[in-house]
């Protein structure tokens, strides 16, 4: 998301293997992958990013599909590595540009399946299920899918073999020896890929600046069992991210050692909990209460599950903090952040924790228990990799440029022969003996602004800068045929001036001074006169009031 | 700044001694305390907040002043206990409704004259300046000031003594045994004060979260002395807080130890250093090189020193990462953040720093080397205060709800016997043998808002975070004396819709149907009817086709 000049774009040529990201390279977020073979080509992934607070207006962005569009008709398939929004929230936006087979696991199916019935698209897209160790034909490419752990149900890793070499796209993926959801990665399996001859590595980078063990999703759910325990007869309300199945399980099953149900707040947990019994999770486990459900027993009973764990000012949890929630916390009460902190969201985090605080509520999180692991390989477990599969030539992904080249050093480490940094759009050739950017291909970031896919140059975007910075005006003033001002001069200055401010009177006078300082006759045909005449007199009132210096609109009408 | 339903405000009774904060707890930032001592009164900092993304076109909070003037005929004084502008920068702002003589250091009188400057009122404010050790009579408060290390010079405690015991006001303090500017804390005298029978400490919590020794200013001179020797010859810049002389004249020495010049980049730098020399900083030290000199030397020969270190977007770093600013870095060039994160930055700084490392820019932060340490104090000063001075009382101030709390912790586990935690506008009296809130008063947050200071629940900030989410459309429309439509009806959606979309056509024709869907009866003078036909016409469309539920503004003007 480096704003850079645009080079010429390159036709990528029929014959050899490339590997050209759309997004995902520079940033975490908006992961997007295609794969040429002799110009068949396959997609893999197709997420989206987070906006931040740097687009007004705009919670999500995308990555631009223009590209992927233009090889569309040769597209054999999308294949996604597991079902976290970074991966897999374009997919419903795009297919109608892609129009290509979906493959995801059983999981991932149901979590699409949502967003695919909202598009109207249930039905018209073809979603092939796969199961992990399933091998899927897109001739040339032959697809071997390989279960990793992660902090979602199903993570995959793709074994890409073409006729020019073999490809590990490691997807999202941790090793864990004792998971909650899934099996530990069978390493055995893992280290007899090396016999592949694994040219290419594209790999995660989200941890590379993690030392040391990370620990099991077992440990979490240990230390969650005690930390429970202490809490006896006390309200329980703990929040993690919403997707994270064998987190939701860890903690449904900490909470059952001691006695308590798991009711769940938040749609966003009860559209996981759908997706996740119908791939067949949470078996075992007592069926959470609903918000009605759980007012009729004990707080010591049940233990509240809420959305919110990342500070998002509408989920339950943020609702609770104000006591506007389907719970109202009181003094003794404990809360517990079973979560991490996305850069970013400190504050608004802070602020609930606070809230809490103040109410003599006692808040609890990864500082004070090891209530949260992640989901992402560590600097020790992405060594393992790579001396497991001893690619030849390692290309970092998933990771902003700081991970990338942090990446490469340690793929330089451990004894990889070429490691690339690259940047979106770049088109690398892979059948060479060191594979090199031979150019580059359209690419950038859409905003999702509601209903319409915009670029984030987009005037709209600007103007709603501006109009927080400097405010706007409009200006209604209509004319006669002879030039003379009929009616009132009305003002619009929402977001800049109170309607009750007397400024509003002083924009009246200045303006009707302004319009007669035009001579009669210019006044009568002259509307870019008219225009800047009242431009000038509104920013002149607002200058010296509000010091700000507004867009200026004017609704010139001539009767 | 957790919003509350308000309770009656009480009046502070005539006898007593009181403390009211009026900001400053419950938040890092604006701190503003008033004391009573028999229905006299001082005020101790005067500072405003950062608004961060909440508010948005505001950048600046203050703490609401209208106690304040209502006592303000009985204020003797005002004292600043040092620079930083979450504790002096409403004084120019505020001094017009205090009226009162301003107490301050000879560096905070500098800083201080700028802004007194811009707001007219220098010459009218008498400012008096004070050195440590200083005692201020204020009666019946006699004020003894008392040196202690910061990060900005000449940061002070008060040791406020009064008919009814005294209180102990630590201003933002640490503990450094070798500090660049100042002097160590004279820890004989600091214990001696003990024998006065310290009544109450109202102290610093921002760091109580921090275990651990935090080393001297000097380690941090030590460090970038060591690690500018390993870039010779290559070109050098480093960010740091504008207001932070002593580690100005760190980075400047070690420079100069290195064979380099400090060339100073941004406002802020040259503003403090006019200040720093003005109060007799910056002596044996080369004169700082301005840009312009700079471009004439070696990359080897100088080191640029630049504002934004929290990635603030319009300072000299973001210029100088986009390219765009008065150095033009490459590849094998070196950028050094010697400074912390402040929480809510860490996306914006992020950024920068991957800008820099994409064009092969080596970034050092605190996590590679020393370049850094903070100037408040951490839990070991704080226990090491508490046992010099054993105060009956201590009260956290300068902290969010989480750091008060443990402050209270960590002062009772040091033997204190009474540890409180306030509210802003919370009335504690002090001449009791346990103090105790006896009420509040008014207090609140104003928002700066450019030229003026407005509440934060103003209509125009609801309706810029509107803007922001629904986006707004003024409709103008012209009806004569038949209630007929005359001229062209007109729109202005900004930031919502561009002007060529097709959509403007869409809402033309809608309007104009449903105006004729009134009757002419209603058209000739219900304007009512008119506004709410308009509004829903707009609204209808803007749904389909935005997502959008816009404000709408009508103009409707008769003819």
């Amino acid at each position: 998301m480096v704003e850079e000049a645009k080079v010429d774009y390159i036709d990528v040529p029929e014959n050899g293997l490339f590997f050209i990201p759309l997004g995902g390279v520079g940033e975490i977020g908006m992961n997007f992958y295609l794969y040429a073979c002799d110009d068949k080509w396959i997609a893999v992934d197709c997420g989206v990013g987070f906006a931040g607070d740097r687009f007004p207006g705009i919670d999500m962005l995308m990555p631009d599909p223009a590209f992927a569009e233009k090889i569309a008709p040769k597209l054999k398939g999308l294949i996604i590595t597991h079902a976290h929004e970074d991966h897999i929230g374009a997919v419903a936006s795009f297919w109608p540009v892609l129009r290509c087979p979906v493959y995801v696991s059983a999981f991932a199916a149901e979590m699409l399946e949502t967003r695919l019935d909202e598009a109207g698209l249930l039905g018209r897209a073809e979603v092939n299920v796969f199961d992990a160790g399933d091998l899927l034909e897109l001739k040339p490419f032959e697809i071997e899918t390989f279960a990793m752990n992660h902090s979602i149900p199903e993570a995959c890793s793709l074994l890409i073999k073409t006729p020019y070499g073999t490809v590990f796209h490691t997807g999202d993926w941790r090793f864990d020896e004792a998971p909650i959801v899934g099996k530990p990665v069978d390493m055995k399996a893992l280290k007899a890929l090396k016999d592949e001859k694994i040219k290419v590595l594209i790999g995660d980078s989200t941890n590379v600046f993690v030392d040391g063990d990370i620990p099991s999703e077992s440990d979490v759910k240990t230390a969650l069992t005690e930390l429970f325990g202490k809490y006896k007869g006390k309200r329980l309300i703990v929040t993690c991210f919403a997707s994270n199945v064998g987190r939701i399980e860890s903690i449904a099953e900490a909470a059952e050692q001691n006695g308590r149900t798991v009711c769940l707040l938040g749609r966003s947990l009860w559209r996981v909990e759908g997706a996740g019994r119908a791939a067949g999770y949470f078996r075992g486990i007592n069926v959470f209460l609903t918000e009605e459900e759980a007012a009729e027993c004990e707080p010591g009973s049940v233990l509240y599950l809420c959305t919110g764990c990342q500070g998002e000012p509408k989920a339950a949890l943020s609702n609770i903090s104000y006591g506007t929630g389907p719970v109202k916390p009181v003094k003794g009460d404990v809360v517990v952040f079973s979560s991490r902190v996305i850069p970013g969201n400190e504050q608004a985090i802070a602020n609930i924790q606070n809230r809490f605080i103040v109410k003599g509520i006692e808040v609890v999180t990864v500082k004070d228990a090891l209530v949260h692991v992640s989901g992402h390989c560590g600097r020790k477990d992405m060594e393992k990799l790579y001396k497991a599969l001893k690619p030849e030539t390692a290309v970092p992904v998933h990771g902003e440029a700081a991970h990338l080249f942090e990446h490469v050093d340690l793929a330089k480490a451990c004894g990889v022969k070429n490691a690339v940094v690259l940047k979106d759009g770049d088109v690398l050739r892979l059948d060479l003996s060191v594979p090199e950017v031979i150019g580059e291909v359209q690419t950038g970031v859409l905003a999702r602004d509601k209903k319409q896919l915009i670029p984030l140059n987009a005037s709209i975007l600007k103007q709603r800068r501006r109009m927080i910075e400097d405010g706007t005006v409009v200006a209604t003033v209509v004319l006669d045929k002879k030039g003379s001002v009929v009616g009132d001069i009305q003002f619009s200055a929402v977001g800049l001036i109170e309607t009750s401010d007397p400024v509003m009177e002083q924009l009246k006078e200045s303006v009707k001074l302004a319009i007669m300082g035009i001579s009669a006759s210019e006044r009568k045909e002259n509307d870019q006169a008219i225009f800047e005449t009242v431009k000038g007199a509104v920013r002149k009132v607002v200058v010296e009031t509000h010091g700000r210096r507004p867009l200026v609109d004017v609704h010139l009408v001539r009767v």
